[in-house]
């Protein structure tokens, strides 16, 4: 390790304790959009939006706080809304989860992510997370097949 | 949705059959600049060298396969090394892999991603996993503290 | 920590190793009363019995086994069956399967337990399990609304 | 079903909308009470606290957060604290977590919990959860032998 | 332990760095016989074509690299393909993966697998992964009935 | 399919209903024999033996039970102990339950099953469960190197 290296590296190194600002990111599509472009994306976003309808109802506290903060974590920051959709992706097809990967997906979509960094992501979900993914993955891809299609 | 806006869109998502290159990324760091600076990645470093011996010298043909794919799965592509690796972080970090974790937030590191990113990334495996994930953000923590503290 | 305080800790402590009685719970409904007021439970109770159809003829011996311990867990003992139908739906929820959920939230119900404790319940498998836990927390106040509403 | 016990659950079942207070249920002991007590409580408590002091040196928002609404989730509310606390040491010992099966044991002893609340606890996610679960109970109970014996 | 009975146990040890060949095995039934013996496993089958199709035509490098990997995993070598295929159904109903488990069921099924190994299988599955494995083991069991009935 | 294979498989497939008799299987080595062998298993073996201690003086008889349920799921039967302890180490490695994973490769070890079919279990799991199931694998072909090294 060169000292010249060193010290490039140490300065990509130095933000860390600054608290980055969190925005609203800006989606190129919206959800009807979607939903009118893939039957698949229609189908969960309607069974969604009703199903929150009583989650809404109910008023509970802290399901309304946990709401929020898994909003705020996928703001515009240090990382862009992109990239933690795209995560987001990756952690819902390791946990084997077809709502919160047709959520993210779409979501991502929304932004304007192309379809191959969708693929790359669920290509890392994939091995992390073995075989199993597979079932996942092939739903998925006729949602991608779909939106990008 | 406007037809100026669909375009565009569209041309984002062109490129989505086309093959990417995958290629090495470009460490800033050897493995040993890391284990000299972090004692609790110099044990990791160490422990997983020692036990990778053993799985080489059984030459078991799947295992190599599998760790080869597990290889390329992290290269330069369509997205980035970084933002792979931290991809893999991410679902590491959902699956509770405290090695996986390691392995992942040392890599980020050797590319020269900056702490926030490794937080944030840590933040969306965090509200994916849930409160099970803490005693892992907490052992991650102290690696980065060592890191880039 | 006053001595008075540690001698009431203390009396609270000492009945651990005596083997306390299980006893049937009473329901105050039937899964016929559940059935007929809500068309989710309905549909889970019928495909279930209808799929159990087929596990009882194969008669094997530990499958019988696990299904006696299972019902042994939940009766009334040391914790009231409530408590622990509602434990049942906090494990289930927290993996992630809709039928337990389901299973579980019905039973707390024909026990009696208000719908207030099965929310706080999903809120406990929600914080320790993550945003996952949210598609299966939706799916459950579906069912709650129809069966509470 | 009789019309009546109709009437009763309906009361039961009547207050589910209303937002209950929650507020912090009192400990019968501290945690300096448990350490001094139990070994494998002091080292929990003792490295749990150094690495917390990482996480909140490094003053992200979205951990602070969540350490916020998961503190908030097992406060006295419809369900006593006691309850939630054993049903977040289910939902860990389901998702197989040591630490957090350390620290809902703790802070259940810490309320006054019986011991055979926390085995029957145990139990239902020992069912719940499988053989898997059997080494995480093996702990839980070397912790408990030190608290209660 | 007998000198005898160690070398015996030496003599079986002895073979492990050697590797395997691995060679396609014989399945006594086509898939499209199952298909028409079974209602479940025919609407399996087709969509999974179905979705296959999209997944083949992304032409994904490293997607088509697993599913190389995943094939080659279940090929008779020092272990039977039979008795692999088990396996993977032990391992798909440990992480609940109820398209997995159709899979590996269909294929121990068409290599002549008699129903009471797959039902010890299950078994095996159902005391590792506990009782949220039963609604999985139930609709096994209803394919099993289809298929052996 | 012909007529003949068709008969043949049936003829495969019609003792599921009987239920097989379950006898102990016959162990090659003992754990003390095992432990004098490897340093991982004696500290394994001991560390077990020190904490079931705690839980058989607790004396829960759900645990009991469970216990009991357990060894009877991996007696000789319709699949042999060797398969199935075999079947236990790919459930155990796909949840990723390093304790589980020791006391079954262990089990199969003293059963006579040679390594190549250690590996090739774990390769299914490895597959199945992904590259997190990698660290597992690394302290098992330390563990399978100290047995049959």
């Amino acid at each position: 390790m060169s000292p010249t290296t060193d010290h490039a590296g140490t300065e990509n190194h130095t933000s860390e304790r600054t608290s980055p600002e969190r925005k609203e990111p800006t989606y190129l599509f919206t959800e009807k959009y979607v939903a009118d472009k893939s039957e698949l994306a229609r189908r969960f976003i309607e069974t969604r939006a009703r199903l929150n309808t009583n989650v809404e109802k109910a008023n509970n506290f802290l399901v309304k706080r946990f709401y929020n903060l898994d909003h705020n974590t996928y703001l515009d920051s240090a990382l862009s809304a992109k990239t933690k959709e795209l995560m987001g992706l990756v952690g819902s097809a390791c946990l084997r989860c077809d709502d919160c990967i047709f959520y993210h997906a779409i979501q991502a979509y929304r932004l304007g992510v192309p379809r191959i960094e969708q693929e790359e992501s669920l290509n890392v979900a994939l091995v992390v997370g073995g075989s199993i993914v597979i079932p996942h993955l092939r739903r998925a891809y006729e949602l991608l097949e779909e939106l990008y299609g």
